[in-house]
């Protein structure tokens, strides 16, 4: 038999205590996969005494992620302390640097910083893998990295957050406004007390910045994505949405265009009969267009201690039987500067939401101001009002609702901002991107 | 830079030659991947003549797979020619003893003969790679052999033919009967001139026994597999699935059971809410459920030239990178020999749609029957006749649609036997079976 493959875990939290587990309860079907077995020597976490539900005597101690990240006892160190900052990134780059090879789970880390690690994987001929950074047990980083090595990837597109997914879901399902919808979230246990990071899309665009390197031979760069939430989404749209045979997800979207990779994450419109539209609740979803080929998608659990600990595992595994890739799929001298492409050169169908006014004149002025941005119309719906008017929108205020076919972002606020210099509106109009299928 | 890996492809067909100009065409972003370049250096076809839209000035030609497959320009052989028999058999038999890698996807090969070649491999310490021979360019295989390398899988089941989907696809949505939709099938080019090899249940059941194989350690056993096909679905069903909130789909199944392994291949009943409901037309997919973890859910092109050149492509890849993994995940000693599950120990929820006599006393008997063989029923349904009588029904029938709950389908035979024999329904009734997800 080989020499085993010798683990140290760096967090011991749910995902730090699966992954022990998993590699206890799964060591023979592994070292069958693998070819030898694969034991965790050693451990790091902050507290000793803490109950986790794995047995670790016998299993080295250290309190100390940094020295653990050295140890000579240890071939391959797994982080799953999460954070871009300390002690994360030092203990890493430690790890690499004395030539160990890391898994991590950690999305942030890689975002601000996968280059750099990436390029000290290179150079000590270590691997660095993260599947569990993107989508958790489903295999979105292999497929894009190993599954379409050959591919031409035009396009990648997915839910990859669900907290955002779940509380979408529900303000649909039960029309529930934002507010009362994050609540629920929070007292469930699917919303973080201070939710900014997951409902502002942030989570969404470090993953997707991970995605959008792996795809397209960019060098991952979370800057240059550009994001918002889902806070201004209503009932109201997402029943107009359904209307019109859409739903609406919070979507990361890395896209080959015309301009060069855009980078983004929005509330989208999904046509209804999209395998992505159909993912509900706190499931992942991620969809991939490569030329010539149908769309391919992955769907299921994005998160979770037992689900991160499967792609965790599968990672140690790949290093187990000796396999290294580059960390991003292509050598980081390959590797292309992201740029931020500017949101107002996006092109791509808008859902617009308006309270027109209702005095005569009004339709003619909002359509002469579209007309005069070349902007098409797929549909104008107005909206019955069923009992009261919705909040903001005073009285002879009429909601109005434009599907506009393919045009630029660009025309669409010179539009609207035309539409609101004539007055003939009341608030702020949403706009939300439709996403192709 | 490394020695390029040097690749000869036998069948020139739509995937041959697909994977020849993907080879070229993305031969930069390849050798970037891989960390060498990869070489189509020789070609194998029955026809030197034949247009095929590729460039094969400067290959070698052979006539002769059996000489490619040994000769030493090459260190990976893909075979692309098809079938379970000769000279594919031979090709790669003699390819992997002669120390060669092999890429293939033909899955009749690998149903029939692939312990015996997984051992060849093995023993000549070579890779034998065949994403390709499961829904295309979804990584099927992939993700159940590295992505869940650490999984206890209990189920996988999937859509794994796309000329059924289509059909029951078309049958749905236009009411058309099974006979009409095979003929527009056959003259849209979706389904072949025999069409039996895909109606009848085969081609998924081939796929079926190489997945369940990968997902539960299993020697690959297509006569392990039972096998039903479509050809007795009709549009009443499709109508009465889509009203007690389901679809039929063809399912290829394989399943952890108390009593073993059970692999099939049978018209399926799935909850409208599951990812694998959603999917129409020639599209493929497959559900893996895994211990502790929501399923995991892939969706793509499964068939076509370029999806499955796709597949064969990042198989190569992994070989010029030097990954070698067991073809089945694990060695061929550890797999479990592949026994066929009786079906009349399958549990599980049955969908039954009897002509029921309208005579009194009638429900009585049919009742008495399903209750002597402990059946409890979750609804029953007594269909509506649209205008005529369903044909064959005769005069004064009734169609009665029973849904069970999870019960033995030795329990279901016995009790529709004897409601036969109580002559109280016309005809044979349709039984099928539910797939919970």
């Amino acid at each position: 038999m080989v020499a085993p493959l010798k683990v140290g875990v760096a967090g011991l939290g749910t995902v730090g205590s699966a992954v022990v587990a998993t590699l206890r309860e799964q060591k023979a079907m592994l070292a069958a996969r693998c070819g030898r077995p694969i034991e965790v020597v050693a451990v790091c976490a902050r507290s000793k005494t803490k109950k986790r539900g794995v047995d670790l005597r016998g299993t080295r101690w250290f309190s100390d992620p940094l020295k653990l990240a050295i140890d000579p006892s240890i071939d391959l160190f797994v982080e799953l302390m999460g954070g871009s900052g300390e002690p994360a990134k030092s203990a890493v780059e430690a790890a690499l640097a004395s030539g160990k090879a890391v898994v991590t789970a950690n999305k942030a880390l890689l975002a601000k910083h996968g280059v750099a690690l990436a390029r000290t994987a290179e150079k000590q001929k270590v691997a660095l893998n993260f599947e569990a950074a993107v989508c958790a047990a489903v295999p979105a980083i292999k497929t894009l990295r190993e599954g379409l090595a050959g591919n031409r990837i035009n396009r990648v597109y997915g839910i990859l957050n669900g907290t955002c997914n779940y509380m979408l879901t529900r303000m649909e399902r039960e029309k529930l406004s934002f507010e009362e919808c994050l609540k629920e979230a929070q007292r469930l246990g699917y919303a973080e007390a201070d939710p900014s990071f997951d409902i502002e899309g942030h989570d969404t665009a470090q993953k997707l910045s991970i995605l959008a390197s792996l795809a397209f031979g960019t060098q991952v760069n979370q800057s240059a994505v550009s994001v918002e939430g889902i806070t201004s989404i209503t009932p109201q749209d997402l029943a107009a949405a359904d209307e019109l045979g859409y739903r609406i997800k919070l979507l990361g979207v890395a896209a080959r265009t015309a301009k060069g990779i855009e980078q983004r994450v929005h509330p989208t419109m999904v046509r209804k009969d999209s395998p992505i539209a159909a993912v509900m609740g706190v499931t992942n979803a991620l969809t991939i267009d490569a030329d010539g080929i149908d769309p391919i998608t992955l769907v299921g659990p994005g998160a979770g201690g037992l689900a991160t600990a499967s792609a965790v595992v599968a990672d140690i595994a790949d290093m187990a039987r000796g396999v290294r890739t580059p960390p991003f799929g292509r050598p980081v001298a390959q590797l292309a500067v992201s740029h931020k492409a500017p949101m107002e050169r996006h092109e791509g169908g808008y859902y617009i939401r308006l309270l027109a006014r209702d005095l005569p004149g009004t339709a003619a002025a909002i359509a002469t101001r579209l007309a005069q941005q070349k902007i098409s119309l797929e549909s104008i719906v107005q909206r019955h009002l069923n009992g009261e008017p919705p909040a903001g929108s005073g009285k002879g205020a009429v909601p109005v609702i434009l599907m506009t076919y393919a045009t630029t972002e660009d025309a669409v606020r010179k539009a609207l901002a035309a539409v609101g210099r004539d007055r003939v509106i009341s608030g702020k109009p949403q706009v939300i991107r439709i996403e192709k299928n």
